[in-house]
């Protein structure tokens, strides 16, 4: 019943998409899961391609990873993924990432909005092709929590940068993956020797763009942190929380 | 007669894998061409993870890459590997880039050398396995000029960072790919409207770790670039030649 609802896609934990313990990247692995949601919503009539058509776009508003282990250097692994629910406003998409045995070894969560390309204002999904999107809710199991309210008090700038040609992703924006990146690169490389990231939530708040100052905040103790970047000493570009894990 | 000895390998340009102008990112291209070196050495017995049992490691010295045009976002290519020649310090290593009908973009050439892991010595190539890399040697065309000296002579720096953890790969270096996104990353986004990058040469001098602070200088006009990466304040990592061609 569920078959023709979950897609399921292969992939190898290359070497230059592991950090300096041999584990798989979360900016890779982020990277696996949004072309996973590209990849099942084309095979079921709502990708990109077929929604841009209509100036629509999909548009990535939480991603939230937890991991109980990562795939090492050449592992085999593969990720699950479906729709858990449409809204008017918004759909959650889920995750589940296996083991070369199958076996899960994290699940991820996402929310997206359409959006009209041009007004750049929501689309109501349930009137996108009669709402057809709905035909593919699917009810297997994400035992992680859902994305939280996250919350960033801090006004003491840990770090900045300005957003170079290598940030910048086809729609001119700098890309989801590399605020994640950026983010994971706050914490010093001794922390990732000892602890690893057990979940990685992100919040995307509006879109930021070439040669924007990026200004990262971080504020938290004891693995538990909260990290926004907030663009041209204003306004937030985006939310993370990370929770750590000893090994 | 060339057939076992030229390895060929199939990809599909992905979303986050293209820059601002729907097309791949070189960076993204050199990944892929130090894979399919993995692949193609792992596939005939002389692989990282078989030298590495003798306490060898692979250790790429020259890159060059030279594109007619790149990949767009969601297409299918093709990677050709062969070994062109090996000698007692080092070996070359050809590719030619596919377009999805099988028609050649581009072309490249790698240099690598082999060292002991402990020693960082080099091995004389032609005694491992009794030589018989050499079995491997293919007279495929790779019609592209071989890597030139390359010369930095500037003193100025234009930008600098300090090694992050997301720059450090498995070997505990910063890796040889993000070196190359870096560079790209000193010339402003607006140079990539209107030209693309035809020649890309990398010389890698020396390793570079954790926290150095790397130093950019890059000198050119026209479209021809060379550049040099220093670290903390003194020794050359690494040197490239950039040739950009009007769209």
């Amino acid at each position: 019943m569920n078959e023709n609802k979950i897609g399921t896609y292969q992939f190898v934990a290359e070497p230059f998409h592991v950090d300096f313990t041999g584990r798989l990247t979360l900016g890779v692995l982020g990277n696996h899961l949004l072309n996973c949601a590209g990849f099942h919503a084309a095979e079921r009539g709502f990708g990109m391609a077929t929604v841009n058509e209509e100036n629509y776009t999909w548009v990535l508003s939480r991603l939230a990873i937890e991991m109980e282990e990562m795939p090492a250097q050449y592992e085999s692994f593969s990720i699950d993924t479906w729709v858990e629910d449409v809204y008017r406003l918004f759909t959650n998409r889920n995750y589940a990432i296996r083991d070369k045995d199958g076996r899960p070894i994290g699940y991820a969560r996402s929310v997206w909005a359409m959006i009209n390309m041009h007004t750049r204002k929501p689309i109501d999904l349930l009137s996108v092709n009669g709402g057809s999107i709905r035909d593919f809710i699917c009810d297997a199991p994400c035992p992680i929590d859902t994305p939280s309210r996250i919350k960033v008090d801090t006004g003491e700038e840990t770090a900045s940068l300005r957003a170079k040609y290598s940030d910048i992703d086809v729609n001119g924006h700098v890309n989801s993956i590399r605020y994640i990146e950026h983010i994971l690169d706050l914490f010093p490389l001794d922390m990732y020797r000892t602890q690893r990231v057990r979940r990685f939530e992100m919040a995307y708040v509006a879109e930021s763009y070439y040669d924007d100052t990026l200004s990262f905040y971080l504020e938290g103790e004891s693995g538990s942190y909260a990290a926004a970047i907030r663009k041209n000493g204003g306004e937030t570009v985006c939310r993370a929380k990370i929770i750590f894990d000893n090994k």
